[in-house]
């Protein structure tokens, strides 16, 4: 059977049958094979507090973002089922109870997995458990060779001090086994049931040379890459090895107001108008009111467009912070409508105009881009943010909902439709168990640039009450 | 100083000063910063007959691909100036003479690179050498330090005497030490110097532990990545660990005449015409002929249109090869123009004709894609294509052009215009210093796709003698 294949066959069902149409899917479609029958079972390997939830978070998201059904399988909600608020000595491998109670977690967690890669095509789970030993990993590996499932193991190995601290710190105030407790007694659990694990760990190696693995030593300051066989794999692998777990935080923020936007012309390489002027000048300011740890190194981000450039300037020079221009974070290309408004584009490209506001993810400006040609060219900078700790992005407005999207998880029907304000800082930081988001606004007004639907409009304010996208 | 910028400042010189005329520009442009002053110095590191050279002629086609400025600097090349072909005992670490002189050659080496950083605006340079102690390497590291070059180690480790003997078997054949003598006795030779180098051989390690480096264990099986720093390194050691040394071929093909090519009419989802038929029929014959060593598996890729499936379908019968459809290897999308004979598109779109016909390269259909954005969404393929080994590739005209362009080092100005005919089986086979082609005709008529610059004709035959583009 070809499964790949069916989910596309789905998706297909509502489109016209064009001979393009299939051209209008997700990434994925692009960049994995069609009738690729591979199934992978991400297996987490690594003591408490090692990042690997913060791992298995992250690649769920990143396929999801290129269209990959995916699921997270965590023990610890199977455990929690019998055991919701276990202390240390449950997980001493000296007892056999809890021994026994989190062998049944997991067995209840891979056939799940299991039954889930059976009766609903799933393409890649994540078994996020500490899968310490080396008699655990055997019997996980022989149950998905047995039902036909790859195994890739992710084994996080970290010696350094603050780093287990700082997740410590994070799991204790996040983590369902320890609700309602107190913080303090709640960490000194938390590291005696760590130490727990320590006696029984073992590192992948010795027996296991023939497993796909890749193991990140200290934050991906060292990887290592095993027998890497399939395409899938090598992808995610790819993924994996960017990724670090540092507390760092990425910032979004828009170029200041444009000439173009005074007078609604899309596109272009105009200059800040005054206002556009005076919040490149407040970007300082309300960067370090957005809370920026002391001795924090930030890089600036803009694109190769002058409104970007001249947005940054007063950061640049006040921080001293390294500077890089990409191109990829361009505007969207709008083509032959580069330079006009909206009112203008419905009257001299009527039907353009009707057919970008009916799939606006997939509408090409004629000789230019759509925002899924944004989403592809933008897959290098992602990459590199993962690799990266703190960033600012000046950017635009199709590029920032983009990459917006990517670490909110905006699904792409509705990503082209967010309303991302000027002269407003967003700021993301990674958690545990998601993204957390804050937005800072700068007192310096600014037109609207956010269009509704099947409206010209020039200026339009995004309707108040009106729900985010998110 | 800006290099990145100030090289992509040249290269904009000629141009009209359109706001969008720095889109036309080189791959690079969209996925490295512009304003990043980074420059690398790939060290390779390995004994004789590790894949070196290979991976080093790899990595310059690739950065020429995407368009940044690289050189091989060859310590062998300038240990010749003195001393052309030397025996085993020159390389022995006990003759002080042979160290002298080999010492010289590096220096002279380094010398040269370390100029063409400064004076030609280097950006990546590649020091193919053994480099194959402590000392040598953190000498290396110091100079390029001084000069503010990163260092990117490259360690090729191999204990598969199989692989060794081929490659060995390949430099005794092709290496300019050897030239005009006796093969038997250059392998003997050869061998000998390998063991004198063994003797010194110092593997990464102990003090390297800050260095930036990637080992390659037994043709990438086992990848180890140490301390990654920038994006430029990033980029560069993810295309080299998907890197392989060992012996294999990729096979291109179009489809066989489509029902649409007999018209003349471009895209679609047309069916094989009879003689199309033909040749998919032949395909697994004509793929014999070419040379395939016994007991060889080949996996067959297509793109998801039906004139490639239907093309590999007997070969796939008859050899049960593996096959996998690609979305990314679909014809490049002509947008409006899609279903139109070039006549019909010089007529109802005249502007469009004379404009792709100045750069075809950049021409982007109203709605569809540019050369340039084939290739973009043909890395991932690249990337597999350099992971895989035995690959028959079944795909379109302007998709074949763009990977045959990497793999021959074609320029972009001169790619779109590269005669490829139907019914014609090329092979590439991978060698130590570049890809040998030959190519394989069908005894099947079909009509030519060619077409020359200004013109709409129908069927036009490739100019007899006209040289082809590479």
């Amino acid at each position: 059977m070809d499964r790949l294949k069916r989910l596309f066959s789905k998706k297909n069902k509502a489109k016209a049958p064009r001979e393009h149409s299939s051209r209008s899917f997700a990434n994925v479609w692009w960049s994995v094979p069609q009738s690729d029958d591979t199934k992978v079972c991400v297996v987490m390997v690594g003591l408490p507090a090692r990042g690997k939830s913060l791992i298995a978070g992250k690649a769920l998201r990143y396929l999801a973002w290129v269209g990959i059904p995916a699921r997270i399988f965590n023990v610890g909600t199977y455990r929690r089922q019998d055991t919701p608020q276990p202390n240390a000595t449950f997980f001493d491998p000296r007892n056999p109870e809890g021994e026994r109670m989190r062998r049944a977690a997991a067995e209840a967690a891979v056939s799940d997995m299991l039954r889930w890669f059976k009766q609903e095509d799933g393409i890649v789970a994540i078994l996020d458990a500490t899968n310490s030993t080396q008699d655990r990993r055997r019997w996980i590996h022989e149950r998905c060779l047995a039902a036909g499932v790859e195994t890739l193991f992710v084994e996080s190995i970290c010696d350094d001090e603050e780093l287990i601290m700082n997740n410590i710190l994070e799991v204790k105030t996040t983590s369902p086994d320890y609700k309602g407790q107190d913080p303090e007694v709640a960490a000194q659990d938390f590291r005696n049931r760590i130490r727990n694990y320590e006696m029984a760990y073992e590192t992948i190696g010795g027996s296991e040379k023939s497993y796909t693995y890749v193991k990140l030593i200290n934050v991906s300051s060292t990887v290592i890459i095993n027998q890497i066989k399939d395409y899938l794999s090598s992808r995610l692998v790819y993924y994996i090895q960017n990724l670090h777990i540092k507390p760092r935080s990425i910032w979004l923020s828009r170029h200041g107001e444009s000439e173009f936007n005074l007078t609604g012309k899309i596109g272009g390489d105009s200059m800040l108008s005054e206002r556009g002027q005076a919040y490149s000048r407040a970007l300082p300011g309300l960067l370090k009111k957005s809370g920026v740890p002391p001795n924090t190194k930030i890089v600036i981000w803009t694109s190769t467009l002058r409104r970007t450039i001249q947005t940054a300037k007063p950061l640049e020079q006040e921080t001293g912070f390294e500077k890089l221009e990409w191109k990829a974070l361009d505007e969207l290309d709008s083509g032959v409508c580069d330079g006009l408004t909206y009112e203008e584009i419905a009257k001299m490209y009527p039907d353009d105009f009707i057919a970008r506001d009916e799939d606006k993810y997939n509408y090409r400006y004629r000789g230019g881009e759509s925002y899924r040609d944004v989403v592809i060219r933008l897959e290098p900078i992602i990459m590199e943010l993962e690799r990266s700790e703190n960033v600012i992005i000046v950017t635009h407005q199709a590029v920032l909902r983009c990459i917006y999207s990517y670490f909110l998880n905006v699904p792409q029907e509705k990503s082209p439709w967010m309303e991302v304000p000027l002269h407003t800082l967003i700021k993301l930081t990674p958690r545990a168990y998601g993204t957390e988001e804050q937005r800072f606004k700068a007192d310096i007004p600014a037109v609207s640039t956010w269009r509704a639907k099947g409206t010209s409009a020039k200026h339009q304010e995004f309707p108040t009450g009106a729900t985010a996208a998110h």
